[in-house]
């Protein structure tokens, strides 16, 4: 393992040539540095250390919807504006469906490719298969390495249900929440999972018929789920866009930095990052834990199985067999 | 706490009357011991494990899809269709759109109600919301419940995005995908999530014109994915239904049951139940450390966070001081 010193600034970075090519903004260093934030071992964790020491400066902004939300079409018009205002913009698909993932149709993997070839945008899109819960580690610290090589704004793009999901996107400044008109049970779905941690609801395809009852469903849903209590001064908008003729694109932009300066100004920025970086310390511990129980105690956990099929041990009394006879490597 | 007496059996039984009730099949004691499942501390991990030791005999059904898709539809239909041939009917909804769970329009609450009144079905929904990561372990301990009661088929709805619905739905003997015909989105979801993991695929709405390319589409994604390994004979069938109509039930019934024959036939039951247990046993050592950090080490994670937000301490870096100062309570 390569040696971090102690202090940060100009020795450490020296001490580490990837880290200052990241902080350069060279395209292949990030894409590299990516892969030690999808990697364990202590080596991609130094690394990814010094990477967050240097990250902290870009917006991140978190849009998430199900399937047939529009929310991909919606990441890459914003995309498309910000970088007619000159801002850098990363873009981080955890999405399956995504075509920034892949998954998509042909139409729409062609049109995002217009994005690809501009050197102010960088795409990544996370593996969300095999990942052992680490998964929103893993896009946090992506999230970072886009921060620390200058990227202005970071549009992370997800999937809103399910545990891991909410957990990524609750570690956005601004969460968007996308939903395409028509679609009842997907508004239920949202309102069930993420309607109170959005910061902004946007309403997509709003040139459909059906658009302005799923702005008004929402706006009661927000009436209702209002708790009053004064804590924040931030009231939820609702958006109605359309990503294919713009309308409505200019007002989300306006949203974004509106809210970006509420957080700014309200003091509740401070607020957010903190119970973000508790999320991201207890999901490091977590994925810490699972290692040394996988790596250390492989044996131990195939006995423990072996008991529990006999059905002389239940999941909870293995895991407490299992996590004692599991002690830490140092 | 409770002392739990060490062997197994009647004695056992009688130290813990809720269990013996639970075992009686009273619904009273079904719905008390499933809050215990839903709950952490000693006492309800003393009796949830001794519900464990009995459980064991259900065919465990999981039953995904994308909010839209028809799967709430097709589990109410499947119910009735297993009622209607004396089979007990257990359900747990994890999806926050489900009409079992509360999150539906009213047309489909009224619907569920027809079941609700059967005693011969139990419906539970799990709250989504605020389970601190433990819904997957929750789940599982809530089917053993039902197991453990005498269901004879528990059918686990969720939809199949994100790591935690894939953590519950690999915890089902039959894994059914359920698509909607026309939802292109959708599919590619699921074929990056959970395609690899269905048992069986069906295609609702059948009776809408789009719903043959549906069909074929996902046979041609079987055939791209199928690896010709040769480890199992089972070959993923695509039923085309209609709740509506009842076409396609009697098959989907029938191949319900054929797989759970294969799958005993084979030995691949066994296979299956040695991962399910390896699953629930590291879902359950997460949980377990979650609470020891949360609980002892509070303060520690507070100067830990502190530390993280002056730009001294990287997520990683708190994590391994956070476990160090997190010793088990015994």
């Amino acid at each position: 393992m390569r040696p971090v010193a102690e202090p940060h600034g100009a020795a450490a970075v020296d001490a580490l040539p990837l880290v200052a090519e990241v902080l350069a903004g060279n395209r292949k260093s990030v894409a590299r540095m990516m892969n030690h934030a999808e990697t364990t071992g202590d080596a991609s964790r130094a690394l990814i250390a010094e990477v967050h020491r240097h990250a902290g400066r870009a917006h991140i902004v978190g849009l998430t919807g199900v399937p047939g939300s529009g929310k991909s079409t919606m990441v890459r018009a914003l995309a498309q504006r910000l970088r007619a205002a000159d801002c850098r913009v990363g873009i981080v698909a955890v999405d399956p469906s995504s075509p920034f993932s892949g998954g998509a149709v042909l139409g729409d993997r062609v049109r995002m490719l217009e994005l690809s070839g501009d050197p102010g945008i960088f795409i990544r899109s996370m593996a969300t298969r095999g990942a052992l819960g680490g998964l929103a580690r893993a896009t946090h610290d992506v999230v970072d390495v886009l921060d620390a090589a200058g990227y202005d704004i970071v549009l992370i793009e997800t999937v809103g249900v399910g545990q891991d999901e909410v957990d990524i996107i609750q570690a956005a400044h601004s969460i968007v929440v996308v939903s395409a008109p028509g679609l009842g049970d997907e508004i239920q779905a949202i309102k069930a999972g993420v309607l109170e941690i959005a910061d902004i609801h946007v309403v997509s395809k709003c040139d459909r018929p059906e658009a302005s009852e799923t702005v008004a469903d929402l706006k009661g849903m927000l009436h209702l789920g209002a708790t009053g209590d004064g804590e924040s001064s931030w009231r939820v908008p609702v958006i109605a866009t359309s990503a294919q003729s713009g309308v409505g694109m200019d007002a989300l932009i306006a949203t974004l930095t509106a809210h970006r300066d509420h957080l700014r100004d309200s003091g509740e920025l401070e607020a957010r990052r903190r119970r973000i970086a508790e999320m991201r310390i207890l999901k490091a511990a977590e994925e810490i834990i699972r290692e040394r129980v996988l790596k250390g105690g492989r044996e131990t956990l195939d006995r423990l199985l072996d008991r529990a099929l006999g059905g002389e041990l239940d999941p909870h009394s293995a895991a407490l067999q299992l996590l004692d006879g599991a002690h830490p490597k140092r």
